[in-house]
């Protein structure tokens, strides 16, 4: 077989443990045999994107700049398509699209892809997320315009249970992130989510640090990564 | 704190799962408590770099062009030092660092100095690489330099366990690849290893699948990540 001459660009960083993950599931996505039959790949890590929570919220600098920075990073060191790996980051999606040039997957669709994947059952989808992804509606509108109704955290849940789970990872603490993104899983399943949606490429890392959950899980870094193998191969998005 | 601006690049897809590993434990060996306190890092990962070892057994295409090509693509993005988390690759160090401008990390003192920090015990210690890495001494010169006698594995050894090990991690089989990296390197422990250190980076991914050692190991990948942590707060290789 000889391999498409394609080379991916992964805008990253955000944060840099969801990145090293993503590649790792990239990696693990990609039919291959030996190191040459995997897709060419090109990381921008940048950690320093200021906080894009606290920009929606109104209390911190707008990371648009850096993000273009990244995008501008990747067209520079030949990237033909552009894949995200934060869904929170998303929210910038149009300004980075068309300033990218190049194709730039889109992490919701990537994850209703694999919803209908899975036959999701009929019945609502919970959907975690950092708290600016879920006011930004990201999920909501994607999923209710495809039929799927949503289910989110309170807001006592995402400031005592999401929130932390996610900071927590970012800190290098995987392991003690599992309890609480468990407990908001759970909850949202006890509310009668059917599927839950880990919008937040933080969170499959501490759900990963603990036993499988009892109900179906869409990893949105899985998810994109499938996607970008599919790009790979084919050519399109 | 304030962080220091500086930018990492990583020359890898040697293979794309040893890097994506190098990328998680560069992660987890940064103190940090939020995004922002990780350090900026752009991942070069080509597989398509010609085999290593085939070009040093004269029987494949020379990887020295796309190494460089790779170093330029970091130069290009901003990168102030260099790491590479593949062992065989510094087999072409010297024109790799001659090219590079900036410093190159040294996979080799890397571990090393991991060996220096655990206080290895005196005696031999057991070296597992991909043939040519052995072939080159990559290990061995600098070892014996430093008063280290090492032991290889052998012909029959390095034939049925230790290659076939590692083409399984670069074709995703990395649960398939324990058993003949665990008894490679028990081998080595029975003839008299007091350390073993595992000096391909495919070699920790395909041994963290199942349960641990009963020698003590050097990881090289974990060693590189310390090393590139070192530059980045202190500035100096």
């Amino acid at each position: 077989m000889t391999e498409p001459d394609r080379m991916l660009g992964v805008l990253g960083g955000m944060g840099p443990l969801a990145s090293a993950e993503f590649m790792t599931r990239l990696t693990l996505a990609t039919p291959a045999e030996r190191d040459q039959d995997h897709i060419p790949t090109v990381l921008w890590s940048d950690p320093r994107v200021p906080d894009r929570t606290a920009a929606r919220n109104g209390t911190g600098e707008d990371p648009l700049p850096w993000l273009l920075r990244g995008i501008a990073g990747l067209r520079a060191a030949g990237a033909q398509a552009i894949a995200i790996p934060c869904n929170t980051a998303h929210g910038w999606y149009e300004p980075i699209a068309a300033a990218a040039g190049v194709p730039v997957l889109h992490i919701v669709d990537a994850a209703i892809a694999e919803l209908v994947r899975h036959a999701a059952p009929p019945g609502p989808v919970g959907v975690m997320g950092t708290a600016a992804t879920l006011a930004m509606r990201l999920y909501q509108d994607r999923l209710g315009s495809q039929g799927w109704d949503c289910l989110v955290p309170s807001e006592e849940e995402m400031r005592r249970l999401v929130s932390p789970g996610i900071a927590l990872v970012k800190a290098n603490r995987v392991a003690d992130a599992y309890a609480p993104l468990a407990e908001a899983a759970m909850a949202l399943a006890a509310r009668g989510a059917k599927a839950i949606v880990l919008g937040c490429t933080e969170i499959p890392l501490g759900i990963a640090a603990g036993p499988a959950l009892p109900v179906p899980v869409i990893d949105t870094t899985d998810a994109l990564a499938r996607a970008a193998v599919r790009w790979w191969r084919e050519g399109t998005t």
